[in-house]
């Protein structure tokens, strides 16, 4: 199983690190990925048939230099160049997320499906905004497209649903899906304000400098979105989410709530509306004792409502290098389970 | 697919509901199980090579009325006069879990993985005490095991360890594992007896008349055995697993408990110790907190720790007609997209 990389950010170093430290069990499962190309515009690309050393590359881009430093690599342009000499069999997209337009993930998914390859990716955007699109020209070139980090990172709640979840009627699905949220929330709970708990939250690198992604709901709404389309077969937009952020809950409405027994969350719902579904962010009044109130810190959880098994609740990280890493091996050792490689 | 099952009582019954009402979408997904024998001892048994209907059997077992009734179906003597006809491809075992000694499901897997059948079970007599025979057998054979339901019913926790959490780095798993004593521990946090709250578990159907296996820690010590064996790969007889039950807890026990925020719950525990991996069922003291005493009621959990995730949680049900019934409905679903029929 040969590999491309395009992006070898934190994501893309993450991925890395999990692929060096599954690789004697994804061996025990039959699997040797080989990593043959990694394009990042910022650190640098390389491309070598014979495979990338991973370890060799953490450290180049973890020191600053430019991966086409690595030993025995060849100088690439980009991704074209790459399929053009037919090296790989999976794209793995970890470029980051842009929700207005799916660039550039979206133009590297789409020359992937194209060339023959299948893709795995974390990058939210493509996924969000033309899910239906992609898995059918998929379909049609006969090869995967996998996305289990775009929601809650590495926790496995896409492969639960096409899993264990198959046929057992999902109903309804509700849940915590941003972090930082859910970190600024807590933190009030415990007397801060808003303000700042927010550069807490920065410093501890759950916010990015501008966190309107974040504190807005449109994190959320992506990941929303991703549940409704892929799990549940809507055919919705970004635009038909709607969105409520957290910026507007005062350390009043905090304090009210908590002596009442309930708490602030950020909730993310998709739920059957006439003949489709209605998916909603927005921060709702939950009680303490309810799955999604208990939930403290920058965790995700989801709450699927079944016919079979009535409520079942998975949560775990949302973010995180290693995390996120993760999402690539599992969906790696996913396309070897069903022979694609 | 042509299906046997061996056990038609309350997780057979569960079986055949969650076959019909899943069905359009087993369907969608190019799956068209035909159920052509049922053997049951108490309520008859019935082949009919074209397919018998679930609604009908379903009928004639809650009237009290042989399954040899069913229209158009043949007698049949037991197992071997059903694998000696070539009749099947998957043989579904739903007999009751013996712990002594495994039978009669592990003479009914045996059998069937020896006439070349996929096996799908919801007992955990033989997955418990004979998982590595029987999956070496399966594997001698070229057939699958599958066996979903031994292990928090239909809530997909097996599935999630084979596929979202490979290649995660499992080091621990803890959880509540038995719904009865999860039930009874809750109800006597609200001040009942523990004699009142056995009472009302077995009122409710969750505890047997003779409710040792449950209250004594059998029940769970046999699904943390599975769990070491079949997830972590441990080699562990049912012995091997310390148990203590929840006979010992005294009203005094959960009111300090509460008073201190605490509670107590049942954990089953699967940690590495040496070389191998060493398992136990006990009472714990845990933080009202913590996800395992935020469990309530007869709900199970299960948290696993892991290298490249910390921790996930996921919980559901743990029994019932119908969480049990979807076990058998993913499993087939997992032999399906794993092409094994």
């Amino acid at each position: 199983m040969r590999l491309i990389f395009v992006g070898f950010g934190t994501v893309g170093r993450g991925a890395a690190e999990c692929l060096l430290a599954a690789r004697a069990q994804l061996a025990a499962s039959g699997l040797a990925p080989r990593l043959v190309a990694v394009i990042d515009p910022a650190v640098g690309s390389a491309l070598c048939a014979d495979g990338l050393d991973e370890a060799e590359l953490l450290r180049l881009a973890d020191a600053g230099i430019s991966l086409a430093e690595h030993e025995g690599a060849e100088t690439i342009v980009g991704l074209a160049d790459v399929l053009e000499r037919n090296a790989a069999d999976v794209l793995v997209e970890l470029t980051p997320t842009n929700l207005q337009t799916g660039q550039p993930g979206l133009d590297h998914v789409r020359a992937a499906i194209e060339a023959g390859l299948h893709v795995v990716t974390t990058n939210k955007g493509p996924i969000a905004l033309a899910y239906h699109e992609l898995a059918a020209e998929a379909r049609a070139a006969g090869v995967q497209l996998r996305y289990e980090g775009t929601v809650m990172s590495g926790t496995p709640v896409l492969s639960l649903c096409e899993a264990g979840l198959a046929g057992a009627g999902i109903r309804a699905i509700r849940g915590v899906l941003n972090g930082t949220c859910n970190f600024i929330l807590t933190q009030m709970e415990q007397g801060v304000d808003y303000t700042d708990a927010l550069v807490d939250a920065q410093q501890k690198g759950y916010a990015e400098a501008d966190p309107s992604g974040d504190v807005d709901g449109w994190d959320a709404a992506a990941k929303a979105l991703i549940l409704a389309n892929c799990v549940l077969g809507a055919e919705l937009g970004i635009d038909d989410v709607q969105r409520t952020g957290i910026a507007g809950l005062s350390r009043a409405d905090i304090e009210t709530a908590t002596a009442e027994g309930n708490t602030w969350r950020l909730v993310a719902r998709i739920e059957a509306e006439d003949a489709s579904y209605r998916a909603a962010v927005a921060p709702e009044l939950v009680r303490r004792t309810d799955p999604l109130g208990a939930l403290t810190g920058p965790r995700n959880l989801l709450a699927f409502d079944t016919e079979s098994l009535g409520e079942v609740v998975i949560s775990g990280p949302g973010a995180g290098r290693r995390a996120t890493g993760h999402a690539i091996v599992a969906d790696l050792l996913a396309l070897h389970r069903r022979g694609a490689v």
